[in-house]
């Protein structure tokens, strides 16, 4: 046995008996490596039954136990392994909650090195019309663009991320907070599996594992830690999406907003994070492909507004429609001195003006055609 | 004849005969004062034909026509002329537009006085009905609050934030592209006509002028300049409520942004200006207050979202429940080991959670109720 093999399959324990999140266990691996921080955690302790559940672990049978369901582990060195995920060794949370997981658990052909370039996308599960609408057309574009869309597979604002990618043939991955072996939501096993089967469902619970409400909270670091950056397309004030935004910030990644109607529930914690300057606004996939992309890459123009017909007017007639009154009509000598030009030049434009419908001749005087 | 009444007086001929946005008489009168710069202005020029219109007006006559109306005119120095306006001496756009004008004509028995503090509310004239929802709210709570509601008299947003205000029974006032005795647009009748006898109507232009395109860019100057801050509620990309909020942010006064659904025409405008962090996100007139109190006033309590019936729960319930498993139930000891609690205390919370609806516990295992 290398001992990379000996190191592996520590980390195969240690994510098996340890919970996820558990940044103290963490920073130990990444200080002395897996092997010694393993040895140290099997050292009973008055208070806890870790050394205990670490005792009863049997790496090499959990490896073949998955591998049977198709399910690979990866820990960093490995060629597949999100060299990303190292940074969240810098970024725990209160409480010592956060560190990068021993391992990952993965269900699917996918290779993780496809996650270059990996937007994040989540919501809201109790998404809205105009949530689901947004996240289509974000996870549009960025699939079609080839960035992979990852998101948590919950109902909602997921699903569709999820979905959309799919749908325009792009690479989309779910972090679940149970094992990948497991399908939660019920709703969502058709996705799931699909995943699962055609590209990747990751996890760092190994299999079997059920989800629980911290095991939520820590599997929200590892979508923001796989990804360039964090788009929130819908989330009230104090929604899961929002926990997800806030790792992205604690690691120093682009969280994105869409903004939506104040009056909107689940809009709210959007709009609070664009508020508080937590969050650059993002209105289309383009803009997220700009703030992911490497420094003069997919760059955006700035939005224009729709040409107007009066744009097409030459400098002349631009200046005289700007001194033709909205209602009452003026008289050409008004017009022109307003304008300073001389009054040939001035009826000569206001002719041309009143061809394009600009404005309207009446009672001998000009005034603006309705609408202009 | 005093010095002051012959600058009043020629401030009255400049006001006539000059347009409104005129950079360079404006700089003249502050460099020099109105009566120089008026001589200097009355000496004819071979491409303009200012002096000559400057020559045929007769102030006196004007203010006593205006009198007649019940129109007053103000000007620097005056108790009533607001002196924020003079800020636009500093704050010239493109081409030297801008300038502070030579004086304001006022309809309307409110003294501009009145105007401290008081807030700009501004928006697209196609506004949307969620537009309309949040400029009566944000309006409503100004007025109540003692902030004055300045807006453009417009159809849309412009009427409701007047009209809201009204119904508060706070203070508005309107700023017009035509004289203060005129009505534009005729929709409004019935609400300038009540401006006009129950508040006030302000302009730059003189009595029986006519709006052009080119006075409304004028005019929203003074939006800006007489108001503590800007809001815009809804903007297309090319809205003219921009524009107020251009000159707002050329006087290094706040602007406040509505944020709106991406989909939404008019919410496009608004949602850019935050992208490109021009502006601040408000939801709500308390964030406006907050913005434009003096620093320590008004100050907003971050919203927190709804309390949930798990915030109630003790240390050690809470501490449970986030090991519950979601779906397949638990039994006891695992939970008590992933909570670091004994047994006892384990169960105890438990039941103690399962009386309160949080879990249920199935085939002798523990798992969360459903929705929470």
């Amino acid at each position: 046995m290398t001992t990379s093999e000996a190191e592996r399959l520590a980390r195969v324990t240690l994510s098996c008996g340890v919970e996820p999140g558990d940044g103290t266990t963490s920073a130990l691996i990444c200080q002395i490596g897996a092997v010694r921080a393993l040895e140290r955690s099997l050292v009973p302790k008055p208070d806890s039954l870790l050394a205990e559940r670490l005792a009863s672990i049997d790496p090499v049978r959990q490896l073949e136990q998955a591998d049977r369901c198709g399910i690979r582990f990866l820990v960093p060195g490995d060629p597949e392994w999100p060299t990303e995920l190292d940074h969240l060794d810098d970024a725990a949370g209160d409480d010592g909650f956060g560190g990068t997981p021993p391992g990952l658990w993965v269900k699917g052909p996918m290779p993780l090195t496809a996650l270059d370039p990996a937007v994040a996308v989540v919501g809201s599960r109790a998404a809205s019309v105009y949530g689901v609408e947004m996240t289509r057309m974000l996870c549009d574009h960025l699939a079609t663009a080839g960035a992979a869309v990852v998101s948590g597979g919950a109902r909602g604002i997921d699903f569709v991320a999820h979905d959309a990618a799919l749908r325009a043939g792009g690479a989309t991955v779910a972090v679940l907070a149970c094992g990948v072996d497991r399908v939660y939501p019920a709703q969502n096993r058709p996705l799931l599996q699909h995943l699962g089967s055609e590209l990747a469902v990751v996890s760092e619970q190994p299999p079997g594992s059920a989800p629980t409400r911290r095991r939520f909270l820590a599997r929200n670091r590892l979508i923001a830690a796989l990804t360039t950056g964090t788009v929130i397309v819908e989330a009230a004030l104090r929604s899961g999406a929002l926990n997800t935004a806030g790792w992205a910030e604690l690691l120093s990644r682009p969280v994105m907003c869409v903004p939506g109607p104040v009056t909107s529930y689940t809009s709210q914690g959007v709009n609070n994070w664009v508020r508080q300057g937590r969050g650059t606004v993002v209105t289309h996939g383009s803009e997220i492909l700009e703030l992911i992309g490497r420094a003069g890459e997919h760059l955006v123009e700035e939005p224009r507004g729709e040409e107007r017909p009066r744009d097409a007017l030459t400098r002349v007639e631009q200046q005289v429609l700007e001194w033709v009154p909205v209602s009452t009509p003026a008289e050409v000598d008004s017009i022109a001195t307003h304008s300073s030009l001389h009054v040939r030049e001035t009826v000569g434009a206001l002719r041309r003006l009143r061809a394009k419908r600009f404005v309207l001749l009446e009672d001998g005087g000009w005034r603006l055609a309705p609408d202009v």
